[in-house]
């Protein structure tokens, strides 16, 4: 029996995990966590039989005891409750499917434990690079990339040498506002970016998509994941969404994962590396049925979340921690029509000029470079 | 060093496998097997240094002979020379870019020396596949596929576990006839049908590649090769030549190989598998420039050639045989203006439906039919 955790059980990520541990007999989830959704997590615990959980605040926490008094369930909250979650003995893999930089700490300490890292939390990565991949070697044990996109560059990469690898072709389906200029950009409001064409996520991701700072953390997340240089990452829009990502080697040869559109084979592929099981919840794409594939260079100059992301990705330190942390709260503006969606981009370059660059940041100067940020754009407005 | 033997070294697949020896300077060529151009055959001594070559008769190695009196290189003639070349004891690799069922016997003796093969002729599998596959375990050997098809899949298949693969999706241009309709195609010349879109090939199969018969031998070959059944080989059309074939796992992750339409990658893939070397003399893809990719159904009513290739596939024994002998001479006829285009089809059907199928020929049995499949056909006329 596989035992797992999941960190953000109730969103995205997670209800597509628990669906393929329902398919699955010989996986067992052992603990959650979860916000505050503690209608959803009753369900879940009445269901996957976890034996501990964890809420964001003791209140929830409360609440939820209170609705489970029936069931042996050890309930937690907080930031220990989290890293509690995360570094249960029981458990193999965690999944991150938390989202923000408050996933840092608990995938830290996961790895320390030895523990396998179902990798969806981008801030990780993008923030604390430098201090995750060393820890990996040291404790010897590994990221399994649960984004479609990382997942797709994962699956290419099997059974080739490393060192024969010459560049990453990460794709993007353009989002919602593919093809539009500054101009129509300036009117975007939340409800046009929760649009997207293809995938089903959650609301941050969506804006994150919508404005391409979603490929712009996933440049720098595959950077640190597979070791390669920034200008190595090629962007590419493919509006269809069928190419899931792609690597080419010195030979010329581009090995791609194609697949329709469904989280849960990412997901699925990571619980069982390197074996893959048949996926009866999920999609089958047929050739014969699909569009043409089409592909597109990024338009940097409109889309300039992407060209700052580079740039923060290639400053490395502390840059890609202010970009993240302005990032975070300029869509929680902009998703409380507080802020037009070209003010996003304002807010991340100018957090960017205003921070003064921390070479090897630990991780209290990344949760100080965050706190900084939202203090420096908090007083802006 | 890596020493390599080369059937068929003047053809398509020979020169451009040379052009990676003169790319590379730790593999050298030892033998090499041609059929009556002695003037390039000349110059490949000259530049390459085998010790044997073989060419098809002896007029053509008399003739050589006198040609290179200078230099120390044995040269043999006739199928004994082929099989010389072939079981050459300093070799390898055995390249088998031979056409025809004339490379059969040559890649059996090869076998039985450990050679490992880089198959580039389509007969040997279409017709011997049930010989060849367990002499490859019982000499503990390996077939490296050199068509670009199928060295896609083989590239594919790196790093899942084969348990898990549910189909094989095999691309194909088209050809110069795609989108015909069989009035079309009746008034079709070889002429017409040598206007190769995409690759740049031998005459025969490019004729092969317009009927889509090869890719009937090519579902036959990936059938043989990768042990999987005639219905699970999906071809899809794809007039681009970008994703040169693709598989499906049980997960409903699709791995292809892309790239720009050149052999050298699959042949070098096959010499220095499973390393990948930088292909200086190889064009690189960047999905900026390339135009979209589109698929289709292939239209096995007009087309059917492909559909006659599966029945024969299906049944097997040796009917595959017959399809291809059919084929042989039948492209023969059509290239010297003696038949029509559609008229191959028809020696093919005939061919097959005259024929009993024999269930487990032996190579004697093969070449048989071959005979019969040629006096039938003769006789026809």
């Amino acid at each position: 029996m596989k035992q797992i955790a999941i960190l953000g059980s109730t969103g995205s990520i997670g209800t597509q995990t628990l669906d393929i541990v329902r398919e699955n007999s010989d996986i067992h989830v052992c603990a959650l966590s979860a916000g505050k959704n503690v209608e959803l997590m009753e369900k879940q615990i009445r269901e996957f039989s976890p034996e501990l959980v964890s809420m964001s605040t003791p209140e929830a926490a409360e609440d939820l005891r209170n609705r489970v008094r029936d069931i042996n369930v050890k309930i937690v909250s907080g930031m220990e409750g989290l890293i509690e979650v995360a570094t249960i003995e029981k458990s193999e893999i965690l999944v991150t499917g938390i989202v923000g930089m408050i996933g840092i700490r608990p995938t830290i300490e996961a790895i320390k434990c030895g523990k396998k890292i179902a990798l969806a939390n981008k801030e990780t990565l993008v923030t604390a690079g430098h201090i995750i991949m060393p820890l990996l070697k040291e404790y010897n044990t590994d990221i399994l990339p649960v984004d479609s996109e990382h997942s797709a560059i994962f699956q290419s990469l099997q059974g080739s040498p490393r060192s024969r690898l010459s560049k990453i072709i990460l794709t993007a389906s353009g989002g919602p506002f593919r093809g539009k200029n500054k101009a129509d950009l300036a009117s975007m409001r939340a409800k046009d970016a929760l649009k997207h064409p293809n995938w089903s996520m959650g609301q941050k991701v969506t804006i994150d998509s919508a404005s391409l700072v979603n490929k712009g953390l996933e440049v720098m997340e595959a950077h640190w994941l597979f070791d390669v240089a920034i200008d190595d990452i090629q962007v590419l829009i493919h509006p269809q969404s069928i190419l899931h990502s792609a690597v080419e080697y010195v030979d010329g040869a581009v090995i791609g994962q194609m697949g329709a559109p469904d989280m849960k084979l990412p997901i699925e592929y990571a619980l069982f590396y390197p074996d893959r099981r048949p996926l009866s919840c999920g999609k089958k794409m047929n050739f014969y049925d699909i569009p043409s594939l089409t592909f597109e260079r990024p338009d940097m100059d409109t889309f300039e979340g992407l060209a700052l992301a580079l740039q923060a990705g290639k400053r490395g330190g502390s840059l890609p921690t202010v970009f993240n942390a302005a990032n975070e709260l300029a869509v929680k503006l902009f998703l409380e029509d507080r802020i037009s969606f070209l003010q996003i981009y304002d807010l991340i370059r100018s957090s960017m000029e205003h921070h003064k660059v921390i070479d090897m940041p630990g991780v209290d100067d990344i949760l100080a470079a965050e706190a900084e940020t939202y203090e420096y754009i908090k007083a802006l407005l």
